[in-house]
């Protein structure tokens, strides 16, 4: 079988700014950078070679703790004529059904969701609660060496527990989960990051690792939990179980799919911090690549209905008994304060607040990425070394909460419920005399909600030292950068919150006299500062603050101080969730192209040698294509007899051969089926499969007789690929890529009387390491973004460093 | 010159589901409707004869008050060798100069929005203050008739202001604007709207029309001049007036402005309602049609900006002598009541709140559009139809306003600051005793926001009484339908809100005993109810009503509300600014494909024979075809002995080509130019003018002589286009067209040796007027969207008006 790509191969070099057409001759191999800018990039670089070269970008990625291999998703309508026919036989009641579902699905993942949310507040209040109250009686005891092993113990046990049930259950389960389920919705499937197991682990692990006094927070998780149950509703089913319905087939796609993640993945936020809008905010800003209007409405609709079901709850627990689940049982600074005024003199100090923040959040994600390079080395050894290292993680951390405070004098009890006793309060009285407490072990020793409510409140000017908050703020910063090398499930939005509102109370005392704002004001903006340090959101941040504070008169002073910190930030170093999906190897797609890609055409980028069928295809051919290349989709072509010249007739799947080798329906000439092929084959035997279920050519057995045998491809055949014509610039071609949300892209030539196909266009090919690695010269060049260099960044914080510390 | 279209006629026949290929002969002409309801749509309908017929969809819409020419807005990169060549010119503080100006442009849009919204309040504030408490004063001395014409024709003076400067100075700044603003940010593009006239008629008629006692609002308008200052900023200069600068051409491009309108609208929302959050997100759900994430980033930081500069310029009154700008000065209903409690027994009345809010709210969008059909076709017959009509109209509402109060009965004060005198306050004496008021004249005789906050209070259960609030439902409801259909600028959102509030109240003071809610959370509910109803958006309503009421405890209740009453509405009708949309004839592309697309391929649609230019071209030609056709764009095809076969090169735009014709550099024979097309042209002769400015052919001379040489279009030629196969599916395509935000999309044939395009497909292409008129038996066809059927929704509205009457 002849392949398009060698019929088109003497075409390649791309003519766009050569005047004169179809020459090839004047290439010359100058490299200089200081030459005329406005030449084109390529014109100097003949690359005709790498069409025998396949793109070797790695399509493997660290998903959870594990590296594993991962698939594109696609979004696009597969039209062929069994798909068509299937859609068109759906009468009025089954596309009011297929409404009806999606909208009963979004019910239920709200329901859901929040109960889940519910839960997992529950479960840690009393967990943490009850070791906090041990380890404070056994203080008031006098036993210190006790209390320190029960804490220490307790901590390290719980912390193995999720380490454990990670590495040997679900490894999928570790870490946050925002940036797979961000790489999911940018079209990036990883194995069992949506299963049932990586549910229960994800929800069990977090609640030991949380409890355990590390520094982490429960609201990543939260997003990857409500995405998780997104897509296990998603799913259609389970044939293992004998769960289909036949109105489920319907959803088995992935653009449905997409959309109930969405909507999962912003009820986790809205559960996480009783934030409904903001949890649409965040899953709009944050995680989804592509968004409808329709979606908004859809999100919306479910994080109202975890709204309502936390409410409800609340309810049934203020009546019943839930442990130690107070008013401090969702994260909920309900700190509303109405005095709060503020006026032009107070911006120096929120400008101060916003640039520190900045560059203290940067530095925190350049501090985590080395620290998680690190941890990942470690982590990959085995899971003996995981292990260790949780360990290692958590005495640590252990010794440090518990050393830390007794540096921190005894104040006298000015207010009622001071030290707390028997129960998880807020005044700690570690090993000060009666009527006295520990202000750092009463930030230390208690859940990081506790701690971020009592940092936030107003009127606690004095509460507070500054030599505590400053260890407090020390503490935090290394502990929860240090927390999250551990392989278990657990996120990094509290720690971020509380790191930011320990700095901002710090700075408000610093300030003193020369500011006028309540020291939880200065809390609350510091926590803005760092969230839009580190994480770099906007308006869901904006909108997170302000439902957690339930205080709308802040609005304006945290969106300045937003504005602020994210510039600053920006300047160095991307968002944490950008720089660990990076490190993880998840092939985001960014929705902007590089500047270089403005001067390739997809020509110079596509790679490997292009598998082509006929319209009626040999099934010799095909098992033989199939497991010779790795390729999930191949153009159809038609030629003679089947058409007077040879003609693009569309794109078929391998999945969809799969099945029809499955099915063993072959023809025994090479000739048109023609019969209905709605007679033979269901929609249903072709529908898209869950997350990592496919079949394997491995798997299909063809009889030397049958590989003889033809196949009609044509009912099968996707017939509305998306092309663009090979001199199209890659930049464009990205933008398309992207806001569609292909898998593939065909490319077709510019010129007739060529093959009708010239290449695949994948995901991997807009990589920027596989368009760097083919034309190396451009890592050189200026076209790539604005920021600042790598090692002008390092050189800076090393600077800093070390002059902080001289 | 051979046209592509005539080569590629005989293939035209979709062959996707016949699965004989190129066999057009077993064509039947069957139109049963119950035949097999799996076979494809077009099968039986031979639809050759289209190209023939050019697309006759109307190229005209009603925008502000006129009917005038639209055109589509390019978002696609020109990606030509010229512009290029520029761009790789740009060094990195060129790029970094855009970015800063950028966000200068940003800061300076919210800081002029700001200003104007706080200054229309002012004049608003002041017209209507003055006017009312004159009213009073004569009211208070028992001079009633007095009253009453200084009442009316204070009112008839303002509105005939209003509409006399619309109808001769800027038609297009009639009606809110905000549908003009949704099609800009669509991709169409209407002369006018965005010019400095339009700008300033705006702002002052709304400032006389909302003075007037019409049941208008401001902040619709506040969108349009908000998105005004955003266009007008991304102008990049004006050469009219010599205020231009090298710097600002890099935003002489539709895809910039589109970004700076976009800010400008969120700015503008942000301004009406201080709610920079609701700003951002009103901008995303139901303003834009693409939206990308660094976008939200700009969009906040300009209402960021918007928000400082309120509060400053607030700050600046609170000090000074604003007149009888009080509190009520932004809109702002700070009714912050810290007791809301409310449990799940309150359930029920606010669900059925809900449902009659939707039922309502489509009724209320159904009545408009018959009044707006009425209204336009009285307002089509000149300027003087114009007058009259807003004459009557103001009469009519004058006399209802002060005639009404007389039927309520005189209430004994119990409150201070009761009657007001002197001011504009919030309890009339009117007609009553001193020592007593009128509570129908107390919610007449204020401006809307002042009424509003009134109902908003809370505890006033006992300040109206039911009949009041009933006869202000039924007035603010038909006064504000028959208000919009007057030619002047104002808005729908006020009077959606005031209508809302009261029916709220209304069904509050039904429940009586029922509920415990108080009536003020009733009327905020309503308002969220009937926004739900006409506006449907869910998430920026949500948050608009959250900022203004300063009061976060309500989320889950506006929520609640909101998704019940867009529900029940969504079944009815469209929401109010598509019905207008589609009213005024604008070619809004929506987000989805209708059904019947996915059974139809690009190529059942395109229509009017293609013209095409050779690389080299004669201006003759150009000339010749630029003065027959209308076409934007054309493709370029090389053709031997310039290449060996057909190549497709690209598409060149008609404005470039007359740039082209306007600089007469022409070659003397038919060979590439062989120069560098940078020395003699620079990328700014090309650059995408302002919105309405563009040359005509009609006003380029060329000579006999000229006529006869040509032009190499190579550089100018974007090699970039984007494309589909002739086979793509129409919905397929309408994805890709409005994803990418297209102009013009290039079909290209599936099969080899044909000519290398087979027709371009425009915004028109995809109308379903153009669509259905081309394959009538669709109209009849089940492939249309659900939704309750008109003649259905006509009938119900009726029954339920006879029933209602009777």
């Amino acid at each position: 079988m002849e392949t398009a790509a060698d019929a088109g191969e003497e075409e390649l070099s791309p003519p766009r700014s050569s005047l004169v057409l179809d020459d090839d001759e004047d290439v010359e191999e100058v490299e200089d950078e200081g030459g005329n800018l406005k030449e084109p990039l390529l014109e100097h670089h003949p690359i005709n070679l790498r069409r025998h070269a396949p793109n070797n970008t790695s399509q493997l990625a660290i998903v959870g703790s594990n590296l594993c291999p991962i698939e594109s998703l696609d979004y696009e309508l597969i039209e062929n004529d069994l798909f068509n026919q299937d859609w068109r036989s759906r009468g009025r009641a089954a596309i009011l059904w297929y409404v009806f579902l999606k909208w009963t699905f979004c019910l239920f993942i709200g329901i859901v969701a929040g109960a889940v949310g519910f839960f997992n507040n529950l479960a840690v209040e009393n967990v943490a609660g009850y070791k906090f109250v041990t380890v404070s009686d056994l203080m008031l005891a006098n036993k210190y060496w006790t209390a320190f092993w029960v804490f220490a113990g307790s901590n390290l046990a719980l912390l193995l527990f999720a380490t454990v049930i990670t590495a040997f259950v679900s490894t999928a389960a570790g870490g946050s989960g925002i940036p797979e389920v961000k790489a999911y919705l940018n079209g990036v499937d990883a194995p069992d990051i949506f299963s049932l197991r990586t549910l229960v682990v994800k929800i069990v692990g977090m609640i030991a690792a949380v409890s355990s006094s590390l520094h982490v927070g429960k609201a990543g998780p939260m997003v990857h939990i409500g995405a998780c149950i997104g897509a296990i509703v998603g799913q259609g089913g389970s044939r293992k179980y004998g769960m289909t319905c036949r109105w489920l087939r319907y959803f088995k796609n992935d653009r449905d799919r997409r959309d109930l993640v969405t909507c999962g993945a912003a009820a986790g936020v809205a559960a996480a911090f009783r934030a409904p809008v903001g949890g649409v905010l965040f899953a709009l800003e944050s995680l989804s690549s592509w968004w409808r209007s329709a979606l908004i409405w859809r999100a919306f609709f479910t994080t109202a209905v975890v709204a309502v079901t936390l409410r409800t709850l609340i309810d049934i627990c203020e009546r019943g008994k839930c442990g130690l689940f107070g008013k401090g049982g969702l994260i909920m600074y309900d700190v509303t304060s109405d005095t709060i005024t503020y006026h032009i003199a107070d911006l120096p100090p929120v400008i101060l607040l916003g640039v520190i923040g900045g560059i203290l959040g940067s530095l925190y994600n350049f501090l985590m990425l080395k620290v998680l390079r690190v941890c990942s080395l470690v982590n990959e050894k085995g899971r003996a070394y995981r292990l260790l290292l949780a360990a290692t993680v958590s005495i640590f951390i252990s010794c440090c909460l518990f050393g830390l405070p007794w540096l921190a004098p005894c104040r006298p009890c000015l207010k009622e419920d001071c030290p707390s006793i028997g129960h998880s309060g807020s005044f700690k009285n570690f090993q000060c005399p009666p009527k006295h407490y520990n202000d750092l072990a009463s930030l230390f020793f208690n859940t990081n909600d506790d701690t971020i409510r009592k940092l936030y409140s107003s009127e606690t000017n004095d509460d507070f030292q500054k030599s505590s908050i400053m260890l407090s703020f020390v503490a935090s910063y290394v502990l929860g950068i240090l927390s999250y090398g551990v392989a278990a499930p657990f996120g990094l939005f509290v720690p971020i919150i509380l790191t930011g509102a320990s700095y901002g109370r710090l700075i408000g005392m610093l300030m003193g006299a020369n500011s006028n704002l309540d020291h939880g004001l200065f809390a609350v903006l510091g926590s803005a500062s760092f969230l839009g340090g580190t994480m770099r959101m906007t308006v869901s941040v904006c909108v997170i603050i302000l439902e957690l504070t339930n205080n709308l008169l802040l609005l304006p002073l945290v969106m300045l101080v937003l504005l602020i910190s994210k510039t600053v930030a920006d300047s160095f170093n991307p968002n944490i969730y950008d720089l660990i999906l990076k490190l993880k190897g998840l092939p985001y797609l960014e929705d902007h192209a590089e500047p270089y890609m403005r001067q390739l055409t997809v020509t110079d980028v596509v790679t490997g040698p292009l598998r082509t069928f006929n319209g009626v295809e040999k099934v010799g051919n095909i098992v033989h294509i199939l497991k010779t290349t790795g390729h999930h989709a191949f153009p159809v072509i038609d030629e003679p007899p089947f058409s007077s010249s040879p003609v693009l007739y569309g794109l078929i799947l391998r999945a969809h051969l799969l099945s029809l080798l499955k099915k063993k329906r072959f023809l025994p000439t090479c000739t048109l089926s023609g019969f209905d092929a709605s007679k033979q084959f269901v929609a249903d035997d072709f529908a898209k499969r869950g997350s990592g279920k496919h079949d394997r050519i491995e798997d299909i057995e063809v009889t030397a007789e049958e590989m003889e045998m033809y196949i009609d491809l044509h009912p099968f055949t996707n017939t509305s690929p998306y092309t663009v014509v090979e001199t199209m610039s890659l930049a464009k071609a990205l933008i398309l890529f992207r806001q569609v949300g292909l898998r593939h892209l065909l490319i077709v030539p510019k010129s007739s009387c060529r093959a009708p196909v010239v290449g695949i266009l994948t995901r991997h090919d807009f990589m920027p390491e596989h368009i760097l690695g083919l034309h190396p010269f451009l890592v050189k060049s200026r076209w790539k973004r604005l920021r600042f260099h790598k090692s002008t960044l390092t050189r800076f914080f090393r600077t800093s460093l070390m002059w902080a510390c001289s």
